[in-house]
């Protein structure tokens, strides 16, 4: 099987794919293209949005989708339907979480913009960590049923996106999910692709 | 096993797990609050959202994570990995026309609002639905593989709510879709669905 997966040259919504494709140690080729590029890129993918990953040859979008589908294959996609359905719930609820910060983080009015932020530091950003925070401590360290699953790969691989769009370290003061972070990225196939994919600031 | 779904008095987000729970002919609690009583109910939701589903006393919350796990029931999830990625797929690319519609009518600044609504009815919405009318030609009829899918359900239990956000009529001018929307409120246990339940205006 060949694959490839594009995307900008930044971690954001393809780092779970990349966490995943890594756990499974399948090589990939990682498609990276810069700012300037993607108007003539973004005509030519699916949905009009990356990443996509081309699986011998068939391109599919949605990258929690994509993730969810290599998660089978590694075996961390739950051992039942209903572990399946909590791990499938971690993962949308930290996408709450994304989706509050992007709101702000992509808001191209500057009033509406200025205005998400006190609520999102002060409200928004404490509830989901806390609730987070909490959950990892009653599961021994994971997201779900005491066990490694993808909702921790995924986490962790967002992590840099969130801080980056948060403009704060969203594990101060958090050490289970620091504890998390540290496990996931010593996971050894985790830990060889942080060492060898691309530096970038996001 | 008791079922028990919590919402709002509305179709929205509760509905694909209302249409499913129908489906599968399983009774369930429908406990409906009115919009009055969400500021006490909030603080108890997992999440601080709603919909949450109770199953025998385990409360979950997200509702497209339920909708998928009650799918793997009804036999509508797919019949391997690859169809099930489809399907996730399928429905990852409705929410995202429903967040797009979602951060028009819940921006709560009128400025921004209003530059929001231009390129929504220009560009967004005829992109996603033309999208969505041209993959249900190619598969028979429906979202994946030309056969019924909780994707197909999802969208016409969702349909209404994306309408309300849009003011518009989605389906008007894509005979395909409304197809579709035509095959889904007849299955049996939909048609009983929608025959019984609260009417309300969305």
């Amino acid at each position: 099987m060949s694959y490839k997966l594009t995307y900008f040259d930044v971690t954001a919504l393809a780092e779970p794919i990349r966490f995943l494709l890594s756990y499974l140690e399948i090589d990939f080729e990682d498609n990276r293209f810069q700012r300037e590029q993607w108007p003539s890129i973004k005509p030519t993918m699916p949905f009009g949005k990356v990443p996509v990953l081309e699986i011998d040859g068939k391109v599919v979008n949605q990258s929690t989708a994509i993730t969810r589908y290599l998660s089978k294959k590694a075996g961390l996609a739950g051992d039942d339907e209903w572990e399946s359905l909590l791990i499938d719930i971690a993962v949308d609820n930290i996408h709450d979480l994304r989706q509050a910060l992007a709101s702000y983080s992509y808001d191209t009015n500057e009033e509406s913009k200025a205005a998400k932020y006190g609520p999102l530091i002060n409200e928004t950003i404490p509830f989901y960590m806390d609730k987070f925070e909490n959950i990892i401590g009653e599961n021994n360290g994971y997201f779900v049923n005491g066990k490694l699953s993808w909702a921790d790969l995924f986490f962790v691989a967002v992590l840099d996106y969130l801080n980056y769009m948060a403009k704060i370290d969203l594990l101060e003061g958090r050490p289970k999910l620091q504890a998390l972070k540290e496990t996931v990225v010593a996971l050894p196939q985790i830990k060889a692709w942080i060492e060898k994919r691309p530096k970038t600031d996001l």
